[in-house]
């Protein structure tokens, strides 16, 4: 098999290339939220793969296409790594040190939006492969990609593609779009991920918006109907009061807790960095807070919109108003049954006013904690980290990988270069370029022993 | 005295003169919420009264200036005229038909910001006095002007310059800043103002925002405290619930009811230009509906601000969030009760991490309805429209009547050139130049009127 040594030299000899390479996919905005700069940069991801030999589909979807490529290895056991080439808005801009698509190192990190979700970790897969052609010529086994173009919208096309191209897709195993360390720099194994059932709540009360002396007392508020429905869904201690919301919930088993023992507490980096007094229901940390952030069900207002919102004061009644909301789903909650037990709330409490515009779901998908892939992807990080990666029974994030899981029966693991200070969704995304150089060098091992062990 | 018919025909000979003075003052933006053209605006202001032979003096605030003219006549009685030089913001700007700050005459309307709210008004005082000055080279008795500068972001800096300049404000009777004719063309008499407290209320629960995948379980969302704070104020069916806000309240007289059953029935307009289903509480119309409108405290939305609002999705948890929140409020409460009973009330209900920032506020004012000036502007409308003014008993607005009305002790009424077309505060607010003709008119009857009775 190949000397790891030979791989990590032409890693570290190529480091340089393959962050110019990262910092121009990065240069391309790929705003799928509002529709900028996607076509680009589904070429230049294509680009990217055809340069490595990998054969090149784009796959059409209803919405933004997909990019899929293989190559064939020394083994026919196939390796699939799930990846997207959109990015979150960069907004707000003004909290931006330098520009979002002006990709920047300074003290050794590269700042740009999608640095490090997901162009960084398409960067980092495609620095691994590199590693083996240059030292190989060939790779070890065969490898398939699928870049989607709308995670950050809730991958709202991708089952059907999933489904179409079942067969192309079809593989051993499958690496996901995110991994990396946590602040102590322990690689962490996300071995699951919540679902996500995205709505906008909107409401329009007039034609257009009143003087707030003329109907205060007599035109309805788009603003107050819109307050009180959102009030109407959680209550003041965390209770999210949709009937029927936690029938299917299914709670950690004693294998859940005993892994999410074995975590580091994070509760004094997550106060430091964001802030925080308290966190809700009182919770001071260790594994009861652990368990609460990925293991219960969320009703998260994302944004609240409606009349004035400028300096000083305006005197208006505003016709429409808006929130967008985000529930997180555990096993084995649906969002299709959220959307409906949402709907019928609101008509039961009066609010058939308010609209519902799902704005992108998935449902909650675990790997198998035996699965013999998801413990080979744990034992690499060994060799890069000193140590094997701890084992995050489920995530707080959300994605498509049920579909993976579920419809390709893969089992999925992370790996990555991502650290809690990366800023994703945020002003400021970076990568630590340490954290890069070390993601690849997992990859390498990954793809490695994967070529080895289903071969 | 002076005979009507040569005042109106020099009234309708300098008709294109004075609308061109209007069209120059209202292209010089006073935007006082954005701090636009303030200085400028109220220098041309004070020429116009100079232009007339007013001695004029700035009287400095803490704000911006207001201009204080007066001007001796053949009487010692003495009618104050109040307005205002600012203007509100012009945005949306798209929403103009013609550039807000660049007055056009179309289809027999002048549109421009401020054209009707309220330096239309200011024009119309000006054109009655150069009808008395080129009839008779004199003023029948002696006129006063006061115009602030912020009375569009609440008059915050004019009670000091009310009391400071008493003396020199002294006078017999009050014109107000408006005034104009309803849908029917029927000259309406306000004879009080709602008053108002204006606050904003914000949140903060943590430094920056987070991924709503991360802190949707377990950190403080500043968007959810906001709604459950909100939704704390009011309650579906409209009751404020801040304790004591209604303690104070004086229910309308079978007088005031009276009035409101004379006043023309505005149900079905209001549900045509604002698209309305219902009115609040199922009223249909009538007196009880007008009555709701003006001696109902509020407590309006005029905005909500907070997290991700563009398009599509965003997983963030937000750090903060803003309401704009405007009370009106109707005899005899006060705003200093009403911020006190909003923070005890928060505090009360565990939500004393909302910070509330006043605004702007204005007690209620009402001028007596046997005040025999208040019936001296009422009937000397019947000469212009055929029909004296109809007295409503109090008005939905508010504003800073209160210092006029008890600090000055003048009555005050209203009269002048709006209709409800005027779109003030909206984009493409206008007069129409027959009205302006109506309202010079009017004031000019007004004066001379008052210089006969008060001399």
């Amino acid at each position: 098999m190949t000397d790891l040594q030979e791989l990590d030299k032409v890693i570290n000899d190529r480091l340089e290339q393959n962050l110019n390479e990262l910092a121009a996919f990065c240069a391309q905005p790929s705003i799928s939220a509002q529709g900028k700069g996607m076509k680009k940069c589904a070429s230049q991801a294509a680009e990217m793969l055809a340069a490595r030999g990998f054969e090149v589909q784009i796959l059409p979807t209803d919405g933004y296409p997909a990019v899929f490529g293989q190559r064939s290895g020394q083994t026919n056991a196939t390796l699939l790594f799930y990846n997207h080439y959109d990015v979150q808005p960069p907004e707000p801009l003004e909290l931006w040190e330098s520009p979002p698509f002006e990709p920047t190192i300074r003290n050794g990190k590269m700042f740009a939006r999608g640095v490090s979700d997901d162009k960084g970790h398409i960067a980092c897969r495609l620095a691994a492969i590199d590693s083996f052609l240059a030292v190989e010529g060939e790779l070890p086994c065969q490898i398939k990609f699928i870049i989607e173009g709308e995670e950050e919208i809730g991958s709202v096309n991708l089952a059907p593609v999933i489904k179409q191209y079942q067969d192309l897709l079809s593989a051993d195993a499958c690496i996901w779009e995110f991994g990396g360390v946590n602040d102590d720099g322990i690689p962490i194994q996300s071995a699951g991920l919540r679902g996500i059932c995205y709505v906008e709540l909107s409401v329009h009360t007039a034609t257009r918006d009143a003087h707030s002396g003329l109907g205060g007392s007599i035109f309805p508020n788009a603003a107050w109907r819109l307050i009180w429905a959102l009030s109407s869904l959680k209550s003041l201690d965390e209770r999210i009061l949709l009937p029927g919301f936690y029938d299917h919930v299914i709670p950690p088993s004693s294998r859940d807790l005993e892994l999410l023992e074995n975590l580091p507490d994070e509760s004094i980096p997550w106060k430091r960095d964001y802030g925080l007094k308290n966190f809700l229901k009182d919770l001071a940390g260790g594994v009861e807070l652990r368990q609460r952030e990925v293991f219960e069900p969320t009703c998260t207002i994302c944004g609240l919109t409606s009349g004035y919102q400028g300096p000083g004061s305006k005197t208006v009644l505003p016709a429409e108003a808006k929130a967008k909301v985000d529930f997180r789903l555990v096993p084995n909650q649906r969002p299709e049954e959220v959307l409906q037990q949402l709907r019928t709330h609101l008509d039961a409490e009066d609010f058939s006013d308010i609209q519902i515009t799902c704005l992108g779901s998935n449902p909650p998908g675990r790997t198998d904690l035996d699965d013999p892939f998801l413990h080979l992807v744990v034992d690499t990080a060994k060799d890069v980290y000193g140590t094997p990666q701890l084992i995050a029974p489920l995530s707080g994030g959300s994605g498509p990988n049920h579909l993976f899981l579920n419809i390709l029966n893969l089992p999925v693991a992370t790996a990555g270069i991502s650290y809690p200070g990366a800023n994703i969704h945020a002003p400021n995304e970076n990568i630590v370029i340490k954290h890069f150089l070390d993601g690849v060098r997992h990859t390498a091992r990954i793809i490695n022993r994967f070529a080895k062990i289903y071969a």
